[in-house]
């Protein structure tokens, strides 16, 4: 049964602050585990990737097969099913189009002191992708992470992937051909975050590793922050349904599960203004479920972490939203604009009863890596700003110097950084 | 004596790439420490910052005078020297007209397929700007913190100061004014990051928090880190200059100076193709040490950590450049912008021989606070995106979705997600 809030009744407000408060996740403390498979791939690099691909994926690898041979990837690739491929395509492009709208300008200008000011973005170099095997090998999220990284200009791009018992993902291998993505080694866990951090004598460093993983490629990840840059380290998935009494009950409750069916600690979440709206989508939500595939998965998300939130007016769903910062929101409403201009906090909205979140999870040309828990307070999903990094300019000749000179050597001294001022007054033929 | 490096020599690569690992920076353990103080303050609130003040900052405070009156920090802030006052204003609105440059742009349009797209950038409701007290209390580190966070519209900016013994900074003060904080409270160290953190009664809760700090304000950040979102964790500053054979050899050796004097962990590095050259700006280092206010901070920093790197052409600099990825890079050159447009990996470029580096420390424009330890290769400086985050819109009426959604089901299908499928389906009347 779902948490069942009413923000019309008093205690709402303690209810709702635990309610946020909740933690979805089990923390596995992985991380003694990981320091030590880290510090085993730095010593001995390509042999230390064969001991726990053998251990941790049940094959035998030689060094010269870690990373896979062309010829292997084109093979598994032809096994993708055209019309999964022809998807994969479809949504690739529609990717591509979307991320190259977000592409920052450079900006150049020369102020009014005669200095010349400006402001370059630059692709990473080279950047790991990491990409889950077994169950959670999703070949949309090889295009969500490798589409936006090529948009950006990224040169290098190498994929790390497990493949447990030497099989290979047909959809994975379509859709790193289409994202164009070649360097592809097929190791996994720990020991491939490591490898792309500190490099090995078949896979060279990286800059900057990307990727959804289990708690050890997320414990790795942390680990090597510093030595390369990672992307946000994603929790588990969550919707917030804002809904009208005039939507089909059977469309939100499908959307609710969308969700619920990722993981047990998924969450959806419905805020309705309409009691009775609110027990049609909970019966509709039973119904789907007793026909459902991943049934038991969603029932216990729906169960542990699922809730109904009953406000007066649709109006006050707003706090609530921000306060939630939910990765995904969908206003299910008649207007859904005016709506949507007052929130705040949240990683996509979907708008209108047309736009079911599943959409934006595969071809809507936004990404669907976005922020979780919360941190939609502070952050952004991925984007082409993951994979640039800026660097400031300034030109200065003798005469804007003496311009800007003086006040910087003031500041300079009364931060008693005298070789700072010096640096300046130098210039100037100043004390 | 500093590092002595020659690309000209065989055996170089080897030294380059020993002296690109070579750490500068003790890690000071303080994890359980600050472990311990998160969870104070988390339990006992007001009351923790208190003993935590009367400990470290040896000053007994009221929990009604942890915020600074008004008044206080009016009273502060005129003991400013007035050139000071007017250097700080001068410098805040030039980081003000350079930070409004680099605002993004919201996107909206509607594609081919008649879904309507966009992606809008909104503030960062609330910031925590911690600014260290003592020696350390830069009156230009709060403007370059403080006046990006108002330029993206952050509406509320809280400041944490500790004031040891009850000394407020003038300077800091008045720099604190000028960028319109008024929020300020007088504590600081990890206690202080964890009531940003979780709040106290008396500190609301931030939703993201920025600024320098000691190790313990450092690994806090790292603990509060999810809680809510962190700037980057700076290391001790860098610079590299390159410079040809007709530079004055004493404005060079300010500014490899300018850096030295920061910390013993600090680090300056010349690359030049002129031997003669590299000579007389080592003479002229020593010189000036002779005569510095800081000159044993500049001096350890100097001999452990600066270098002096021979390249045959001023061209060889630039993979070297790249592998260094400075925080700072000068190009004291006669033609600087052939050589700059090839760099990739550093925070800010200085270009030709009058733009040292210290007048981006203050008054230039871009922000001062940027990548450090090699992370220029992934990252960038401060700036207005730190305190802005990006919300994708996905809008659909029935025809695009007809268009999109059979794709979009083929995927989730192939991915084993039919919640997902039949979110879209259903709305399609499709099986």
């Amino acid at each position: 049964m779902p948490h069942r809030l009413d923000a019309r009744q008093p205690g709402f407000e303690a209810q709702f602050a635990e309610f946020l408060t909740g933690k979805r996740e089990a923390q596995q403390d992985v991380n003694d585990a990981v320091v030590a498979i880290i510090a085993e791939v730095r010593n001995r690099g390509d042999a230390a990737l064969i001991d726990y691909t053998r251990r941790f994926d049940r094959m035998e690898l030689r060094a010269d097969q870690i990373r896979l041979a062309g010829t292997a990837i084109d093979d598994a690739a032809a096994q993708c099913p055209t019309d999964v491929r022809d998807a994969l395509h479809f949504a690739a492009e529609r990717i591509e189009s979307y991320h190259r709208k977000l592409m920052p300008s450079d900006i150049d200008y020369r102020d009014a002191s005669g200095a010349q000011l400006g402001a370059r973005w630059r692709p990473v170099a080279s950047v790991g992708l990491y990409v889950p095997g077994g169950a959670a090998a999703y070949p949309s999220s090889v295009l969500m992470n490798a589409v936006p990284a090529r948009v950006a200009g990224v040169k290098r791009l190498a994929m790390v992937v497990p493949t447990p018992g030497g099989t290979l993902n047909p959809a994975v291998m379509a859709a790193a051909q289409i994202a164009g993505v070649t360097e592809i080694y097929r190791v996994g866990g720990a020991q491939a975050v490591a490898a792309l951090a500190y490099g090995t004598a078949t896979i060279a460093a990286v800059d900057k590793i990307v990727g959804p993983g289990n708690a050890y490629v997320a414990a790795a990840k942390r680990l090597v922050f510093g030595q390369v840059g990672i992307d946000m380290i994603a929790g588990p998935s969550e919707i917030l349904v804002v809904a009208d009494g005039a939507n089909d009950p059977a469309w939100i409750a499908m959307d609710l599960l969308s969700q619920a069916e990722h993981d047990e600690a998924a969450q959806a979440i419905l805020i309705t203004n309409d009691e009775g709206f609110a027990a049609q989508v909970e019966r509709a939500v039973e119904a789907e479920l007793s026909r459902s595939p991943r049934a038991a998965i969603a029932r216990a998300s729906w169960a542990a972490h699922g809730a109904i939130i009953l406000v007066q007016r649709l109006d006050d769903a707003v706090a609530l939203v921000d306060r939630i910062a939910p990765e995904h929101l969908e206003l299910a409403v008649a207007e859904p604009e005016p709506l949507s201009q007052r929130i705040q906090n949240t990683g996509a909205i979907f708008l209108g009863r047309y736009a079911p979140e599943a959409v934006g999870d595969y071809v809507a040309g936004p990404n669907h890596v976005l922020p979780t828990a919360r941190s939609a307070r502070f952050s952004s999903g991925l984007g082409v700003h993951d994979f640039l990094k800026r660097t400031s300019l300034v030109r200065c000749d003798a005469e804007s110097l003496a311009r800007l000179g003086p006040a910087a050597i003031r500041l300079a001294r009364a931060e008693g950084l005298e070789a700072h001022a010096r640096a300046i007054a130098i210039r100037l033929n100043l004390p």
